[in-house]
């Protein structure tokens, strides 16, 4: 079986095992305070072209999420999100655990519009019993969204200003951040989405990764403290250090970006094989993640070698599967996925 | 600077790297049900002496405390714990943020008696307005406990008596436990932990893995749906194999034993050199923690060369410090300390 | 001003204040153990045809809603109701903030389908990855609803037999229950109630009390250790008497009923009053609220005289409004009402 | 049975019955934002002389202590209390229930010092694993205590100072704050008090109310978005007037000081009666709770006739008891124990 079904099937680039190798039995204090987190921290501050920002090292995406909107929010505010955003539907409602309600918008391909943020601020605070209902408290956004699709540029700068508008800090969900980045159409550069964000992460667990994202404080007024958050979540790895051996490695020599390029070029030959085929797409992805929408006995024709999720049922007969590329898909697996899409 | 501060200065043992080296770019599917979490579990059942345990891999100690917990108690429960307690001192608040008190008992050593779990659950009972106080909802335990100390196969069977007479669940936190398995006066084995405890786990981040707690489920009540609680409290790992196969390494030939025996030897070369030389312990530790207690100029002239903590201050010119040994302390650097400790 | 704007606009029956009068100066223990309440249990254990209930009496409708929900839900459980449900919408996220989502059901009326209830139930346990979303753990109805319908006996039984094949306990909010049980077409007794939920409350608050609601648990599960929930929501009453007192009398000789009765009535002559004049309503109800669609300006002539909720936009010249009833509505203002309807 | 068991035995001041009826058809709007509610804020800012205060009517003592405690701190916080403070022992856990820890101080008398506030603080800061802990966050005490003791305005000057170094929110919990204001040795005022604290409240339930606290913000920084707060714990009570118009009564011609006068001066008559007869206190009180300390014979023969505490046990044969006043107390009730207290 050939998995396209997600983008952490394999370990870690085998650079982070090396230098995992190379730097085992050296002793250094706990906690993420030794010289690889700095080391680390320092690259990506110089990639974001701010040296003001705040950097800290979580395990995974659900912890990140949970941390940082917990850290944020007042105990009557809630987020908003699109009503796909991962926080909404698949972290097992760790948010509302934290105490806070997900304010859904309606979302068809996953983004969220700054006339949404307009309009949920403005009506909230319209409403003279307003003190019964959640007060929105921030935005969340992911970026490439559960459907594959980006923000551009201009897109971002209007949500942004939106946010600013309403005060309501924006935090960009950037599990695969590498994979929007690398995209053909990105307009986008980290150091935009650092000016134009309050708080972000860049994702290592889907890029490259054993596991690990780095959570991004931009807006000072949410630095003090934090990690504190972090251990109280039981985020606050012992040997703190193996995360920052790994964005340290990540971040060395633009590996994150290349890694990340060859994923994004993996997906377009599948979306190409498929377009091509004359098959349509259920969300326009320039991403790692392609949404075809097939009959449902030629997926299942697939399916005989290659894992992949069944992600919606269109009708009777056809749905929408997700085939899912990353930094370690071998491009001959690709080649053989193409040929057998073409025989379809 | 030699470090003697913590059981998780290095990384992990070389065995778990290799295995993470070969194993690296199979394909498996995420979240911990892989064939490497299966095989590991099925490891630590034979261990256990109990095949219908259900075994969790999470990533750390305080996420293992704070899941753990709040997935057995009602709302209006609390834990029951010594008042040195890891969940009750070095956590951030972790168990209280998931809505739960941490009911404290004194304790010299570190340990719970039957009699204190008896005692407290009766008072509370007796109280006729017993609904205006958290009842004790289960008894949380550390072997060995922060202070290095044990429990006897006697008094941990006393302890599990009380609790079921008191309808307590008994979960037992071994991060260290492999450090009192092997400690040259423990009588317990992994098989009686399992029949006495209704829930446990096995530390690996500070013997021998890069991360990662065992949680064993021996009390049928607690095991469904489970993975809820992990998923929710961010603690699921998406390559979940990570931590299936650094189990299934610490388990293949003993190593987990084989490690935890050195670390402890380690420890008494420590302790025989500072008794010698006529100094005191805090607590009677006969696991890879010790507490001596020395004059503080002392303590600052070994300071120079080794780290270590400084855990209580004991009079104006006297410390205790605790010194720590692991899998991976170097014999060498025990017996540098060890000729320095000589001529204090 | 006359207000219809809601049913909490007057205090309390005036024979409620009379008792609390004549009883004020006899000496009761605290926290709703006393005579008073004894005796309202019993009344209510009478109506429901069922001895073996437990009664409860606390303040206000949020509080028990999420002093009952939160006492029933495991962590990792959401509960479901339809998306206008009170706890969705105006509670200010007081569900989120005991740890749990509110799982919606789009509505027209208001109202639940067992149907509904199958569906979500085994959409989310035929997901493979069911762990990584909220698990549904009980459903929530009101009856009436926030609209104004209710729910006929046949669709409770199907909707009761629904949540028990599905394991889901069944919570009725009947903050306005007696509105209800003497609408025109009601065809629910509270022994039906009793029999097909789980728990559910008999508002005082909204029908004749200065505030209280009596929340009954049918079901054996949920009864143990009640009280620590309540108190520990701060939903106990330290001269629970207080409580006791409202329900004896609004149970003695069904004055309940018949000051429910009269609100209904009152309802159903502004209801016709709109009709003859050929309104629509946003709702069909034959309960304490009504809905009429009216031109804008034909509202604004209205609340010249009277005070009424703008419940909804309709389209650029028209709106709906809720006009409430109550058991104090006195039927000279009613009749000024129709007067001013029919001369619009 | 006459009853000094604690000061809730009864139900409210006439005067506030008498206004309840008086104004009972009067139509208000809802949720405290009525005329009543209104007039009862402007007597309370004139008695606290000051015009920038927020008041807030509450229902109960545990419901306004997890509110504003919850409103105030971190999410990594704890609230700073004497170990015998309510929050710590008889609200059910209601403060970690909202995520918090409480952080005890010994006390013997039930007070707490500005030099523990110091001491507290300075030593979670100077812990270089500080994050590790729980941030004290506020500082919580009683007036009076729960031992019926009260701060002196030196003391109150002194703690307040304290927690401004700190940066700690001072809250004080007034559920007997009348009690302590008329205490003979007192010399604080509630100019005092508003002058010293950042939050407090005045407790009606336990002098002359039905029910109620009045919450009043000092501090700035807490008044914004108070109400999502009340409304979120289901603390926001449908007809709020009935809470003002208690409070209104209240505070017309000092009527709530007269009345807490009265109960003081019957405690002192208790007091003097155990007194003169050689019994010594648990502690020293000037307030309506009287500690004694007898003989468990003598406690029993006092028990056929009046119901009171068993606060503690002293020895084999002696315990503390608790004897409460409060407004209601009637004079000939005290004299006939007075006699008996004589006889024994």
């Amino acid at each position: 079986m050939i998995r396209f079904e997600c983008d952490y099937a394999e370990g870690a680039h085998p650079k982070i095992l090396k230098k995992l190798f190379d730097t085992n039995f050296e002793q250094t204090p706990g906690y993420g305070v030794d010289e690889y987190c700095e080391r680390a921290k320092n690259k990506i501050k110089k990639l974001c072209g701010n040296e003001n920002i705040d950097v800290h090292f979580l395990v995974g995406g659900t912890q990140a999420n949970l941390t940082v909107i917990s850290s944020i929010l007042k105990p009557y505010q809630g987020v908003v999100s699109a009503e796909t955003g991962h926080i909404n539907v698949h972290e097992t409602g760790a948010i509302e655990q934290t105490g806070h309600k997900v304010i859904t918008l309606p979302s068809g391909d996953g983004k969220v519009t700054a006339e949404q943020v307009l309009d949920i601020y403005n009506s909230h605070f319209e409403d003279s019993l307003r003190e019964h209902t959640v007060q929105p408290g921030m935005v969340y956004i992911s970026h490439p969204t559960e459907n594959g699709t980006t923000y551009t540029k201009s897109e971002l700068k209007n949500l942004s200003k939106a946010c600013k508008k309403c005060n309501l800090p924006l935090f960009l969900d950037g599990a695969r951040l590498g994979y929007g980045l690398m995209a053909e159409n990105n307009d986008l550069s980290l150091e935009d989405i650092t000016n134009l964000c309050d708080i972000f992460y860049i994702g290592g667990t889907k890029i490259g990764a054993l596991f690990g994202e780095a959570v991004v404080i931009c807006n000072e007024k949410f630095k003090k403290d934090f990690r504190y958050n972090i251990k109280q979540r039981g985020a606050m790895l012992a040997k703190g250090r193996i995360l920052g051996i790994q964005f340290d490695v990540l971040f060395e020599n633009d590996l994150y970006f290349e890694i990340s390029k060859h994923a994004v070029d993996m997906a377009m030959l599948i979306k190409n094989a498929f377009s091509q085929k004359g098959f349509k797409f259920l969300y326009e992805s320039s991403t790692n993640q392609q949404f075809p929408i097939l009959p449902n006995d030629k997926l299942e024709k697939l399916s005989e070698k290659y894992s992949f999720c069944c992600w919606n049922k269109i009708d009777e007969n056809h749905s929408a599967a997700r085939f899912c590329t990353s930094w370690a898909t071998k491009k001959e697996d690709v080649l053989n996925l193409i040929e057998d899409i073409k025989k379809l």
